[in-house]
Formats: structure tokens, sequence, C-alpha cells
């Protein structure tokens, strides 16, 4: 038997490689603190599983391929109160932000198709492009920049005549990066001039910090046919075991492909569907509360960073993200060393490398992405550990 | 803005297609009865919402990308009671047989490469084939052979070097038909002879009826290696709307490739996966009753159709689709016709035309598939519907 090529060449996640370490640690009786996922540790709202109570079909049957109309209608009033004017056939309902992406690559790309992607960027994007047999053009970011990517002649150098889109979580994950509106229309500018989509990944949207302002690709109106949103309720309402999202787009070619795939797998899960469309119900100062948390939380792991000698970062401003540049070699063996030889009265915590999220080989071996997704008390234990454990292990190899 | 090639080549899904005229027939007030996809009317077992509602975390986390151990284990023992033996790791949960499927082709297909397919057969499969760069090569079947395929030579003479794979239903959908123990060794043979995967979709496996032995390709001690059972919740425990399946394999590289692209969407649905869990731990005996009321249902659609002049099909022995030839030259405009200009005191019904079943062009135009899932009185009165259509329809188009 034989494989397709595109799997052989394709890594493990990079978020989920060293599991096997934090396991080993944990059956030692070590106790970790998690900051390697974005699993937010946020209450998911109660209205969630009200809902999911009330559900008293007998028939647990499929729904519509593009999902549920209850959900939709509620996703479009919410864009609507965003200023972000949607109509329900524009709003197609997918399993998580994942199967947007995926959906969308398999609609615009052939083999060997090219995907504008800034690095470092969420590393299973490198699965849904590579997967459906399209290629990764890297546009890269600093550090020392904040991670900001926006500069015209640089994304234009990228463009070939195989470029198909430009991608972009905004707020930035793994960086935390908010794209101003400048950049945002320059962005727009240069999709319209050499006709490409512009793919927005989007679910991080109500986490801007610092009253900094947040604007969605759905507001410019000039681009509404080539901008796809992708969105999710994972982040948003701390309901990522829903594993419901969406694809958003006015494009109707697109939204007409789309609906192929969609049909082809059937539809979206009924039960966590009615709780999504819960959800979208919730008034927005609903998030009000937990942005100042996570503002919080933001400027804990910044204060802390800031004081490690050799540590580069910039304050992000969006997001639940912060990727930092570390005075070591290699941050996948710094880890390793954190779950396997370190401990402070039996505690260690857990990052997520960063090299994983670099397309260019060789980049971002030094840095780490802090998922700043538990309270600000564990949080300060975590960072406290992580210096601790830097120090030590600084101690070891600079020896 | 551009398209893929694949996804411009592919069609809407067939069973779908006709739903805006069974949409415009009920706005004027027209009942329907559906006959046309595989939506079960049995009630979901209630454990399975008791599992739900008994779900209290605080906060809706992602769970493990192969699964929740919970239900990995109860389909584990699930098998092993049908003396079909797996370890846990051999079962990956999936968003419904569809993910599983496309998962599969994504990690076995470069672009061309060639999955032979009996056709007709579940018209879904072409979009998971095509959307990953696959081809399918069918091997035709006929009604008057009750849709019986496995003869050696002609599956032989489809292999070339391109393929990596023969795909089937078994129990058959939409044919019914249920492959015999020494059909399926002469397929694993062949699947050893010219090294290929044998990916066997049972997701109907309890639905065998007159005490017809059923073997699953799991039972095979000398393909374990090759052998990719797709299954799902969906039928088995009418509980479509879960989108809970699973891709079962021993074969070790396929396992780890097809984890890569577990772990790149996450997770499956976290609630509906305790439910799932909940309903494999349903004694055996749950299935007895509901085979039974198969059965009479199958006996039901098969007596009407025998009873019409013209109609060619043999008695299935298994799943709930029946595939019939009818007097008619466009099942597609008879199936129009039904919506749109039929009607008995108000009723009418629905079902599904084969041709879109079928890879070869013009084949099975003039072939229905009846799902028989409503209850024995209604599922009556449906058939009685399609025999008066039938007759109005014929006098109309033959006078």
């Amino acid at each position: 038997m034989k494989f397709s090529k595109k799997i052989e060449q394709m890594d493990h996640s990079p978020i989920r490689k060293f599991y096997k370490y934090a396991a080993d640690a944990e059956k030692k009786g070590k106790k970790i603190y998690y900051l390697n996922i974005g699993q937010p540790d946020i209450k998911t709202p109660r209205i969630f599983f009200d809902a999911i109570k009330n559900f008293n079909n007998d028939v647990l049957e499929y729904m519509p391929s593009q999902g549920i109309p209850e959900l939709i209608e509620a996703m479009r009033r919410y864009y609507e109160r965003h200023k972000i004017y949607y109509d329900s056939e524009d709003i197609i309902i997918t399993h998580g932000g994942s199967e947007a992406l995926t959906f969308t690559m398999l609609c615009i790309t052939n083999d060997g198709d090219e995907i504008i992607v800034p690095e470092p960027f969420y590393s299973n994007y490198s699965i849904f492009i590579k997967s459906t047999g399209g290629k990764i053009v890297p546009l890269t970011t600093k550090a020392e920049d904040g991670f900001h990517f926006a500069k015209k002649e640089d994304i234009e150098r990228k463009i070939t005549r195989k470029t198909r889109a430009i991608l972009l979580t905004n707020p930035g994950n793994p960086t935390g990066t908010v794209l101003t509106r400048a950049e945002m229309r320059m962005i727009a500018d240069i999709a319209k001039k050499h006709d490409l989509f512009i793919i927005s990944d989007e679910v991080y949207r109500e986490f801007v910090y610092d009253d900094s302002p947040m604007t969605s690709f759905g507001e410019l109106p000039d681009v509404t046919d080539r901008v796809i949103l992708i969105d999710s309720v994972s982040k948003r309402f701390s309901a990522c075991g829903a594993r419901i999202g969406a694809v958003v787009t006015k494009n109707k070619e697109l939204q007409d492909h789309i609906l192929k795939l969609c049909q082809g797998r059937l539809s979206c899960p009924t039960i966590e569907q009615a709780g999504a469309a819960a959800l979208y119900t919730l008034p927005d100062n609903y998030f009000d509360e937990v942005k100042i948390e996570y503002q919080q939380r933001r400027d804990v792991v910044y204060d802390y960073l800031s004081q490690i000698e050799g540590v580069v970062c910039r304050k992000p401003s969006g997001a639940f993200y912060l990727t930092a540049k570390l005075p070591v070699e290699d941050a996948e063996k710094f880890l390793i060393f954190m779950l396997t030889s370190f401990d402070d009265i039996g505690e260690t915590m857990m990052f997520a490398p960063v090299e994983g999220f670099y397309e260019t080989s060789g980049l971002g071996r030094d840095e780490i992405r802090i998922a700043y997704v538990l309270n600000v008390k564990d949080l300060t234990r975590a960072m406290e550990l992580l210096k601790l454990g830097l120090e030590k292990y600084l101690a070891l190899t600079t020896a």
C-alpha cells in the first residue's frame, strides 16, 4: 500500500507533539501549568448548556448542510451589531474554523498554488493548506517589530501567478498583533490589484486591549467579493469543544462551491449548533468582563517577560497569545527540560515552541508562545516557573 | 480570483439537489413522504440525551484529537462482541463517517490516483474522492443481478498501477446488497495480490435481514494491515445529527498519518462524543427490535415494487435502501413531476434518483433509491403514492 506524498511531507502538530513528555511528568506526580494551547479556562456561558438540556427532539436528525437557520440568523445579527453586514446565505456553518479553512483551500487551490501567510502563523494552517495540495509562501515577521507584516513591497514581492490568497489571523495567533485599518486598506488594495482572495481568520475579534480599535475585513465595502471571513465560537465564548465555526463570504461562486463540500459531509452536529445559536444571543457586554480578565493576564505575562534578561518581545494588543524570543538556542530542548528535568516544589509549566509556527526552516527556534489562558494567580505562578526554569537551564547549558 | 479545478468539476449532492422543488411543494401545502434520504425515524436511545444532560463541566474544552477515551473503549468492546478485535489506538474518532473517508483519501491518494468503487455507490463518495484529488474507477453492477459486484475478473480488469484501494459499502447503499464471506475472501485476496487497501464502510453493519450472516472485513486475519473500516453512530443508533464516526485500522503508518489530520482540526465535538460513548454501552439486543422493524419495512417496499409492471429489483438483504429500475426514461424528471405536478388528496412522496450514484455517465437514469426510513403505515402510503404517481406519469409521457 502507498501513502500520498502530501501526507508524508506533513508533520505532526507542533502544539501537540510534546504531550508525551507532559504525560510522563504528570505520571511522576508533577503539576504542570499549561500555557501551551489556546484552551481558555473562562467558563462557557450557562446559556449554552441550558440550550442543550432543553433539546427535546426524539430523533437526533441531520440538519441543513449550511447550518441551522437559528444559528445563522443569530450570527448575522451579531455581525450587524459589529457593523459587518452579511445576509443569511453568506454564512455557512462548519466543524470549527478548521473545516472552514480546509473547505476554503479545497475551493481555491490547485496542486502547487500558493497562499501568502505572515509567519509565525497558527501552525495548523500548514495542515489545512498542505493536505489540500497548496503551498505556503511565508512573509516573515520579527519579534523586534511586534510581528507587524503589512509592508506593501514585502507582500508584493511574494506574489506570483500561482498566488491565490493572503491568509492572516487578526488579532494574530501566535503573535497577538492587531492590524490597523490603514494596514488592512493596503492589503485590500493589493488583493484587488492582483486579483487575490483575502482569508481573514477573525476568531479572536473581541479580544483587543487598551481600547485599540478592531476592524474586520468584512467592513471594507470594495472587497466584499474577495473577503472570506473564518469564524468560530471556540475562543469567543470559551466553547472550544463545540467545534462550531463558519466561513462567511459574499462571493456567490465560492458559496456555491463550499456548499458542495458541506453537502458531502451532510451537516454539523445538531446539539452543539443549538448551543452555539444560544451563545450568539448573548449581549455584547458579555465580553466586557472577559476582556478585562484577558488584559490583566496579558499584562502579567508581558511584565514577567520584560524582567527577564535577554527576552525580546513587544506588548501585543490582541488575542490571548504572546510570542517572545528567549536567550536560548532551541526552545524545544528548553521545553523538554522544563517537563523532564525541572520542577519547583513539584511544579513546572508548558509553553509552545514557535519554530513549528514558521514555514521558513530555522526561524523561530529561540521563540516561545505563551497562551494566557489561566487565571491571574495560576498565570503568575506559571510565569515564575518559566523564569526559574530558564535560569536553571541557562546555568546548565552555558556552563 | 480563481477556483480549483477539482471543485469546479464537482457536482452538488444528487440527494439534496431536489430540495427546492420539495420546499415549493410544501409551501403550497402539499404533504411529502420523504424516502429520499437515509434519515431514520427510529427514536435516538434516551441514553444519548441523558449523557448530554449529565455533562456538567464548566468549560466546554477541546478533547484529545483521536477522540475521548470513553468512546474509544466503548467502541473497542462493541467490536469485541462482534468478534472484531481492535486495540484502542486502532480506533480514531471523526466528524462522522464523512470525515473518516475524507481523511483516508487525503492519506492514500496523490492527484489522479484511482479508487475502485462498485456503482451505484453512496453519492457523497464522489465528493470525498474528487475533492482530495482522487479518481473513481467504477465497477458497474446491475439491478437484474441484485447489484452483486464481486467477480474476480471484473475487479482485476479495473486495476492499474494507479489503483490505491477498493472502497465498498457493506451492507450496500443505495443497493442494500450484503457481501457473502466468500466474496469478501476473494476481494481480500485481490487486495493482497495487488497491494491495495480495502476501505470497508460498514455503517449499516446491524441492518441485515432474513438471518443472513454479516461478516466485517475486520474479521479477516490476513488483511488487517490493509483494511480500513469506516464507521458511524448515525444509522446504527439513529443519531445522524451527532456527527460522530470513526476510522478503524491496524495499519500503524496510516494511523500516524490520520492523526496528523486529526490534530489539525483539534478534536470532535465534546458533548456529542459523550452521548456517543453512552450509545455504545447499549446491549446488542437493542438492535433486535430495530431490525424487525426495518425488515418489515423492506418487505412493504419490495412487495409494492414487485406489483408494479415494468419495475426491476431484487429483494435486498441489508441496510435500509432498495434500488429499483422503473419503466421511465429519466427518474429525475419523474421526481420533479411527483413534487410539482402530482398529488393524491394533497399528498406526494420523494425518492432519490440513482443517476447521481453512478460514475459512468448515462447509467441509472431509470433507477430510484427508496430509503425505508418511515414507519410501516407512512411507508405504505408513500409506496401507494409512488404507484399512483407512476401511473399518472406514464399515462402523460407515453400518451
